[in-house]
């Protein structure tokens, strides 16, 4: 194993990263590019090219999640996996998810080249929807893989045009039926997922590596006030039931509850409000809103959002108004496996880089997986910390460095 | 005069409304009917069909407003006119504006079968644009005609689109130049416009008709908080710029600033809040928000204007955020003609109709027609004083005693 002599290019993987970056619904240097829209289907076809130019047998499942398998000398052992996903979030940058698919890709293309031979067969997988833009649901497909989410669920779900995933699957050419997803945790030995920090440690401290020991735990909801409408003009302000108004007070709320109640790792977010009818002088009739709590403590995760809850109700409660508040998701966080973490952490040391361990407070597909192999992420750094933004950046080094520990890891494993 | 045996069909003008409401881009009882769109050119033919079956003479003028002239038997004198509006905000109602376009037509077309014959000649006047749901700003057609908004700021105007109002006037076949819409103040003699109340007080004191004596005076302006968006995960709480705090902030401060500063009459109405990048889990990098304020009495709304315009500037500060403020509007209140408001009140009274002498406190077409001409309003009640909403209703009755008094009222001035 140590023996084993790696070149990976950098500038071969920034290039394909361009390259998925141009698949995108925004301009650059953002990128948009939502589940099964044209220009996600133009991505998966890219990602499905570099996959067999790797000398990847492809398959598809029927969610539309993307595999390339590299076949082992005992193919009929449990597997090791890899990836992350290729979606993005309206207005977002190119590195976020891509780097772990793209990546390990590179990973196994140099270790071919570094002539390595795999015992248990190696698959990279690119995950389908890890943001929950178009369903509202984050991690779409390893929530199915990990049965976490039932079929019937997923497939009811509806987009805001009202589609369901089980019609939009179907239409974008993926075969098959949802149960078929579902995968035995007999099926991987080990599951590690390459991805940008999204946080500020790793450039803070001026380290290569990051290897994740837990994954936080998010919880998300909707809630909708019912007003009532009316011209801005002539309807007096004591007579008005304005649904704009709790939602505002509810968002200043929920800041402050994360920072009074929650702890430095607390997080809470309202990340989208629409008004209707969206009027300059109308007085809106409804008001919607997400509200997003994360945090790498489940039980004062549960506190923060509890109290936000409590206070939705209440707020609507004095203005006299409806409310309704729909659960989106409330995941547990998840523990990394030591083993998995053992051999990121020789692989890093092989690759003379010194490695971070560390607390992941995004969420990655690495939540879901977990529940059904050994798991573990590695970190590289991003700039600022910053994510889901255009200027989102790694930088060719830093990916160099994750992709070579990929590598490794991934060559440890395989034969452990 | 007192002579003239009126015989008004509400049933006609019920049904012309109701055909004119079909033109929507909203399913009924919605309409929603925005400038130059598909639904807005159907709705205009449909109005041009009615002015010159009613046997007036069609003109439009560059910018939109159409004309249906009566020619009196003294051409040359300056001509009474009358109408309002036929566009609709999103998801609003059939009878705001629509009543005193419609109801003008059903006016002359009553004034003609009771052998009538006009000194002056009288125009009814359907103007383009009074809701700012395109462009942002009220009135769009009177403020041109006034000489309110010059005709070079008026073709800049750009919708959500990017889109200038120069071009798509052009593109939606309104020939001429925008300098020619300017109405001279020798034009008209006199201007009256027939009108839903929008307010309860007709309908509580069981009254059929108001005289409006003074409108109030609106002003409006849009907000841009400039943030720094992020992983909603991966951004701890303290080192956040979310953008949606400040607007949340403003937004409740913006009742309380009409509560506590304003008086009875100060209403203050945040209508459009948008969260960019609009995602569950993206911290929002922008927020863009529209405050109205308006009175009757113009010092106490520019009190409540520039404390809340202070308070934006505070918050936005407060975050060490960049915030934008641009001015939409902030006209003056109009006082009406006494002149025109005594005819009223006689065509009233010629109606066995008892009318209240009352303020506006929505703004109207007349706002910027009393800048050239004498003005006044008639009020007809509506249901609950709602509108703006797709349950806005006005009586056959209460439609049948407005168009009658609009009706003695136009008789009167077009041989005063």
């Amino acid at each position: 194993m140590s023996a084993l002599s790696l070149s990976v290019s950098a500038e071969r993987v920034c290039r394909q990263l361009d390259e998925l970056a141009a698949f995108s619904d925004a301009p650059a240097p953002a990128v948009t590019r939502v589940l099964f829209t044209p220009t996600d289907m133009q991505g998966r076809a890219f990602i499905k090219r570099l996959m067999e130019d790797a000398g990847l047998s492809f398959r598809v499942d029927a969610a539309g999640n993307l595999f390339g398998r590299w076949i082992g000398s005992e193919p009929n052992q449990p597997a090791v996996a890899t990836g992350s996903h290729c979606d993005a979030i309206p207005h977002s940058g190119r590195y976020d998810g891509t780097v772990g698919v793209i990546g390990a890709i590179e990973a196994v293309v140099s270790l071919k080249a570094a002539g390595f031979q795999p015992r248990r067969s190696i698959d990279v997988i690119m995950f389908n929807a890890e943001e929950p833009t178009r369903y509202g649901i984050g991690c779409l497909g390893s929530r199915i893989m990990s049965g976490r989410l039932s079929p019937e669920a997923a497939g009811e779900l509806r987009d805001q045009d009202g589609e369901t995933f089980e019609t939009t699957r179907k239409s974008s050419g993926c075969l098959g039926k949802l149960p078929s997803v579902r995968i035995s945790p007999s099926k991987y030995s080990a599951f590690v997922e390459l991805h940008i920090e999204q946080g500020p440690l790793l450039e803070k401290q001026n380290l290569p590596i990051g290897v994740v020991t837990a994954v936080a735990a998010p919880a998300a909801f909707r809630v909708t006030f019912h007003g009532e409408g009316g011209h801005a003009g002539a309807v007096l302000m004591h007579e008005r039931k304005d649904a704009l108004l709790p939602a505002a007070e509810l968002t200043v709320a929920v800041e402050r509850a994360a920072m009074e109640l929650g702890g430095k790792d607390t997080v809470a977010t309202v990340g989208i409000l629409d008004v209707h009818p969206h009027a300059i002088n109308s007085i809106p009739s409804r008001a919607e809103m997400t509200v997003d709590v994360r945090d790498i403590d489940l039980q004062r995760r549960d506190l923060v959002l509890e109290v936000i809850k409590r206070y939705a109700a209440e707020v609507a409660q004095n203005r006299g108004m409806k409310m309704n508040l729909e659960m989106i998701n409330a995941d547990p966080p998840a523990k990394c496996d030591v083993q998995v973490i053992a051999a990121i952490q020789a692989a890093a040391e092989e690759a003379k880089l010194p490695a971070l361990p560390m607390i992941s407070r995004a969420y990655h597909d690495s939540l879901f997986m977990a529940l059904i192999a050994p798991t573990s992420m590695i970190f590289i750094p991003c700039r600022g910390g910053v994510s889901h933004r255009p200027d989102e950046y790694a930088s060719p080094a830093a990916i160099r460095g994750g992709v070579e520990v990929l590598a490794r890891t991934l060559a440890r494993l395989s034969h452990s």
